[in-house]
């Protein structure tokens, strides 16, 4: 049924008000667009932008999700922050002084002589280099399998203990990428950072700011978009309750994952169905593209008597005591891959220490005795279903270890319930509570943002997104960048993009197209 | 005038016994080529790989030349060594443990969690790409000139603290260039190695394997090579002292340097006159393609008191005090250039710590009390006019800074004269004597290996010879390969390389072909 389309009541619909609708919307606004609106599901704008202030200690303030600039030498985001008076800009501190590596033992990694994990974590990427980069047609294959036949055929020059302890060591990338090993795609494991990172405190500040160039008017909280429809040379956005906004263009801001389900039929919350369908640009580009879960905890105590000259502290995963033995007797590389995936077979949530760790030392960068560890798919999944207290009691030796490694002398005591005496009695920390947002149960993120599985390859989708639906259904966030993929600044970026396409085109076309709109 | 070819009496001549030359021999031979030979202008084949032993402590042997090898993940001449039986290859020992890097002061710079000189010098290579392999266009400039760029426009994010001690610790990579960072190409600074080094313990016994590979009697020493002419189908190479030995083919493998000679007329030792001259594509490319120098000086002492736990010392070259106010005031990148390239004027040989320093410690590689230093063009050239004394008391500062950093608690003393008493009551120890080899002021090889300069570019160079003077007259030789350029590996490659060449010319064209040879 052909629907009549109406004067449509608005310039641009934006949906989803995370920093790249909100880009998106401050950029039409400052360009002197007047009628347009941003519809968001939650009850808040930012997304994946999400700060909380503790419960328990009130002074102390999070980002849940995003809490990083990456790329700060091509960083444009950071760069506006820069240019800005230091009050108006969100504090950051630089996050890359040297890491303090242990494993499950305790024993330290990083700097050893004898070791030489650092040396041999650089001749891995460059293994992997020569592999897929000299070489289109090399198969990709998980980073796991990569890491063993980079032990297996360089066998002859390793030694022992190095066969021992760098597969533990080489998954701490695990965590830029959200994915475990085994699913890692080897082929664009590399981590590419083009500058420094630094630390935000906090992004909140940064949002407002973006925010603050929007009318208020414009954003409506508590707005899910159900369906998206051309009608002509209008676009129709329909809510989950049923309002529709009849507008001339549509700029789609909602993550991947939320996108994806547009494929599918099943009316999942947040889903958005799509008349005409999804295109098959974008519907076959979503084959090769994937979505991953980043988990963050903050691991609060109530007081510091750790190291505060190290921000960083790493814990290898551990490695099947045997593992060297079967590197050097395997007869082909199948073989060790074979027996290499029977021994490094988990249970989730059993031992903490069959994943690696990676705890943040926010004592060191904010001077807040909180530790921040994360977790990857599919860990996250399973650590976001269990309770706070299940989840210290997972982390408990893992915690035990990086206090350790950070020079605390004290045991630490964990006390949840509140129930140990508040007279200082104890001499070590006490863990008082944990903090983490689920954002791979919410709804309206379904994970963290995009990874790389095995060959997958995320340029046609970004390819496909940048194109859009058509000319007035457009698509921003950061799915939709390959600079800045997966980033608060990527995402940003887009929004400015499609701001600037939409702006181009309605000046280009400011009344309808006789073909526009044809197929309907 | 135009002589008569004559029946070549031999198939292949070949100019230089460096490890390019017995390579393509030793290929040759094992194909079946019967009447070869080898010219060498040097009393001893090897050319810049050199073993000496101790004059003073006659159980120590030094590789004056070339002493590892690098890129050992691709490094075919490395993975050929390593299928060999323990026995028969040449010992090595990985060279890649963490180094100390101290400042002239002594202070410690590595690992500093304040200083975070790791993470810039990452960032700054990641300026350099972004800067050149984002635009074919960008102009060249010294890499002393990208350093200050560099600090120029980040020093909104940089401490004045890391504005100072930045510039000092960058240079290092001045060793691996053997250039001064006020000639080095910044577009070509970037060091890629492929996998890690390997120090070779040592190199003698490689060569001589290579050597043993051709027959003794095709080897002739102390023959200077001083024309190779193209007669017809035969090559004509004649001798300093007028032998000539006629041949269907001749390779080439005098160093870069030497063959540049042979582009001016003045009659220099070395020199090889082509007739006709250099064709013109290597004639051209040589406009872009520069030699550098390289000096590697042992310092012997009596006994070790120092750390065996690193393999490698650098000390930070001198900053000037105020730069970090010049950076910070300058008005534009020019003025800043101005400025800095004033205050770090120096004149050679006056204080030490105006140049970077770099010290090897066998101690640690090898269980030998001895540090090699390195030096760059063109400290190398004026350190190779001093004698010995000058050189230690020029080193003297560096050299207990080194020994302070690798733990050594006692003042060593200076004694190349042996004046002090052998009765070990100094506690101590004590520099008896030093060793180098002038490789630059050395006629036969004139520097040490190609290296880049401002607006250099090896590759029409590499081409040009790859291509050949014509397809009787070849070249090899470390100057003539990209993948390994300047490298013993490279040198070797490229025997075989151009012995294959030979080998499947004189296949397809086991007669003269009626064309060949034309223009004579
Ligand atoms: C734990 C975690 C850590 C991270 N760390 C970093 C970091 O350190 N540095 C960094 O740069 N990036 C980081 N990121 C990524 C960064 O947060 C995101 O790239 C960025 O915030 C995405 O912005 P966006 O506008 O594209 O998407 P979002 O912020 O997700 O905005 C999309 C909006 O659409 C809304 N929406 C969804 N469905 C509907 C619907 N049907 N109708 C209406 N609205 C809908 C959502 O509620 C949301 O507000 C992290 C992310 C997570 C989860
Ligand atoms: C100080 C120093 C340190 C180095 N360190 C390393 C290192 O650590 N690792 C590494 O891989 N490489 C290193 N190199 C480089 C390495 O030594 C060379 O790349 C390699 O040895 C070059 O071999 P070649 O056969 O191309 O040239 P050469 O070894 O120079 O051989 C050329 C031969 O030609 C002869 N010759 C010259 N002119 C004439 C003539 N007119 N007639 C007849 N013969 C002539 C010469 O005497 C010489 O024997 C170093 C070099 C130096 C100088």
């Amino acid at each position: 049924m052909i629907e009549n389309a109406g004067i449509p009541e608005y310039t641009v619909v934006i949906v989803g008000a995370g920093i790249a609708g909100l880009k998106a919307a401050a950029e039409l606004h400052s360009a002197g667009i007047e009628k347009c609106v941003v519809l968001e599901a939650r009850s808040r704008p930012g997304g994946r932008l999400l700060q909380v202030e503790s419960s328990v200690f009130p002074e102390r303030r999070y980002d849940l999700g995003a809490s990083w600039h990456h790329d700060t030498l091509t960083n444009e985001l950071f760069a506006e922050e820069l240019r800005l008076p230091e009050a108006e800009r969100a504090g950051y501190v630089f996050d890359d002084g040297p890491a303090t590596i242990v494993n499950p033992a305790g024993r330290r990694l990083d700097g050893d002589f004898e070791l030489r994990l650092e040396a041999l974590q650089r001749e891995l990427e460059q293994y992997i280099e020569n592999r897929y980069f000299e070489s289109l047609e090399a198969k990709d294959m998980p980073f796991f399998e990569v890491v063993m036949s980079y032990l297996y055929e360089r066998r002859g020059v390793l030694t022992d203990a190095q066969i021992q302890q760098l597969p533990g060591v080489v998954r701490f990338l695990e965590f830029w990428h959200a994915i475990d090993w085994k699913l890692l795609s080897g082929k664009l494991s590399e981590v590419e950072n083009n500058g420094r990172n630094a630390f935000v405190l906090n992004y909140d500040k940064l949002l407002r700011r973006v925010e603050s160039g929007v009318p208020r008017e414009w954003i409506r909280l508590g707005t899910e978009v159900a369906k998206v429809e051309r009608v002509k040379d209008t676009v129709h956005v329909t809510t989950a309750d049923g309002a529709r906004y009849v507008s001339k263009c549509a700029i789609i801001t909602v993550p991947q994952s939320v996108l994806e389900l547009s494929l599918k039929s099943e009316p999942l919350p947040g889903r958005i169905e799509f008349r005409p369908p999804l295109n098959d640009n974008i519907t076959t580009a979503f084959e090769r593209a994937h979505y991953a879960s980043l988990g963050k905890i903050f691991f609060e105590f109530d007081r510091c008597t750790w190291s505060t000259q190290r921000s960083r502290i790493e814990i290898a995963a551990k490695v099947p005591d045997d593992l060297c033995m079967h590197v050097r007797n395997a007869q082909d590389l199948q073989q060790l891959l074979h027996i290499a995936r029977a021994q490094t077979e988990v249970k989730l949530g059993e031992d903490c220490f069959d994943f690696p760790h990676e705890f943040e030392n926010m004592a060191a960068l904010a001077g807040i005795p909180t530790l921040i560890g994360f977790t990857q798919t599919p860990l996250t999944e399973h650590v976001e279903r269990l309770s706070k207290q299940e989840i210290v009691d997972y982390f408990k030796p893992a915690l035990k270890t990086a206090l350790r490694a950070l020079g605390c002398e004290e045991e630490c005591l964990f006390d949840l319930d509140n129930t140990l005496p508040q007279d200082g009695s104890h001499p070590g920390p006490i863990l008082k509570n944990i903090i983490f947002n689920p954002w791979s149960q919410d709804v309206y993120s379904r994970g963290a943002y995009t990874g790389s599985y095995v060959d997958d390859d995320q340029l046609p989708l970004v390819v496909a997104l940048n194109n859009g639906q058509d000319s007035r259904i457009r698509f921003a966030g950061e799915h939709t960048v390959m600079e800045g993929s997966g980033c608060t600044y990527g995402a940003w970026e887009s929004g400015r993009r499609e701001a600037q396409y939409v702006l181009e085109y309605l000046r280009r076309f400011p009344v309808a197209r006789p073909q526009d709109g044809k197929k309907q």
